[in-house]
């Protein structure tokens, strides 16, 4: 993985965006004509991390998708927000909630809908196969594309910053 | 993604297939040995821009799959033709019902079934992976491969071309 | 696709394993723990055109599932061996039944199980990811990886040979 | 694939992880939110085999998972450990029963949660895409992503050093 340049010490938040990044842009399609969406195993891994060591994690999207509800909360992520396409609103009240800093917040999307709530973050990040708006827009692009470790791939870069990174071997938490 | 060489502010409605196209071409097979078909989110956003914009879009498919039709017709498409291996014929109807010239209509396709539809349009597109008949058919081939943004590729720069892309960025629908 | 050495012209029969060669190596398990398989609609097309032009097809499988049967069926194969390990036994009694001689035959397979068949077969062809051993074994091993339109590149090479390639549009079947 | 630099003939045991490992990192998503994995079949084969010639296969998961328990016990492995976050525990235990040396023990694994478990391992194996802390970690890294054939990689240079891969191929079992 190539390296962030940003001062991550400074994040304290992290928001992700469900479809093309934390699952991939091509997805099956359920039985009602849904996307049937997937999870990484290593993303869940470090999010997992990043909450119990402290960090706050938000998923925004604005589809509806009992299943990744269910996964997320099973990893430990309070703050899931589904159906909202008005993701910037829900992210600055989020913020103003938390009493987040700009500079405190990365942000994690792939497509033009995400541009406005990106633009409410400090670190903005997107993976290999995000839109070129989404590129312009970041100033991290992942090696990898969407649903393939995009996530694991910042929080292990924000957790190792800040000293959080497992160490000792036996300190893991699954 | 490469350009295309083609006026696209001529372009007035696009034509999908869907298996090879909007789906990949290895997919799922469901309980009754049916191909379980795949969307991709990313072209699902463009294909709602584009309609939302005027632009009219079509699908034809030899196949019949009720997901499929779901899906969508969630996202606006009205005009979805199953079981029609007589691609040409649906093709040749729709236009003159909505008085389309050849060089205003764009065709995605990717196997052999497509090539006598295709031949009606301007401007004929397929993905990376297409049977190489469908290829020297097109004018434009496609980075990605079927399933994997084909229909994002297109859309995203004929919008652009008409200046109906997103500039603004609350300008998006979801 | 690079090309067969081989005299295609001489082939009237192709048998298929399933696992690994029309379907990918790795794939999801269903409910019973069981794999669940895939198809690839390019390789399905070419074996329905290879059929109507009058070349036999079989599919023999050490494993049994319904929804193969029942896919490859609806694409015209007759000839669908399931859990038979016994491969070459089928296949010598396959070949005898329909007068079939060893340069008339070809066979795609990708483990080691397939090898003793393999041999029958005056071609023999296996997908990209292919076990080594049967690299080793094989005339022509094919660019793409199993799943992904090995049957395709094989039937297209032949068909074409053979002056039963599509070349007039209207002349497919779906 | 590349070859292990390792005295492979002393190796009486293979350990696995199941997700990465045996099934890939990214997989979809149940009625449930839990991870629905999937199987290589040429790693199966090979699991198969290497019992079949008296090597001891173990599993052991931190998850849960009705299908891999199924579909494993299928192919013969007795020793599968579900729910068992403390893989070291269970792995030492398991060594100890089987009078298993270090250096006789080869673990492969992909993430954090892999390591302590790992050091108790003589042939410490991981995928391409596993985490970099299990790579520093590994004395072997597979050319293959984790669910792709990483198991077969292993365990035909394991079988093939101690004589036992298929050489006579009416040989092999199904």
């Amino acid at each position: 993985m190539s390296r962030i340049d940003y001062n991550l010490s400074d994040i304290r938040a992290i928001v992700f965006d469900i479809d093309g990044v934390l699952s991939p842009s091509t997805v099956p399609v359920d039985e009602e004509g849904r996307p049937s969406r997937m999870i990484n195993v290593k993303d869940s891994f470090a999010i997992r991390l990043a909450i119990s060591k402290g960090l706050k994690v938000a998923i925004i999207s604005g589809a509806t998708d009992p299943r990744m509800q269910e996964a997320y909360s099973r990893f430990g992520v309070t703050d899931i927000f589904m159906s909202r396409p008005d993701k910037k609103a829900v992210m600055l009240r989020w913020m103003a909630d938390a009493s987040l800093a700009r500079h405190e917040v990365a942000y994690v999307g792939d497509d033009i809908p995400d541009i406005p709530a990106m633009t409410c973050a400090g670190l903005r990040v997107c993976p290999a196969d995000a839109a070129d708006d989404v590129k312009e827009a970041s100033n991290y692009i992942s090696r990898v594309p969407g649903g393939h470790g995009v996530a694991r791939d910042l929080l292990e870069q924000i957790l190792s910053a800040q000293d959080k990174w497992i160490t000792e071997h036996n300190d893991y938490l699954w």
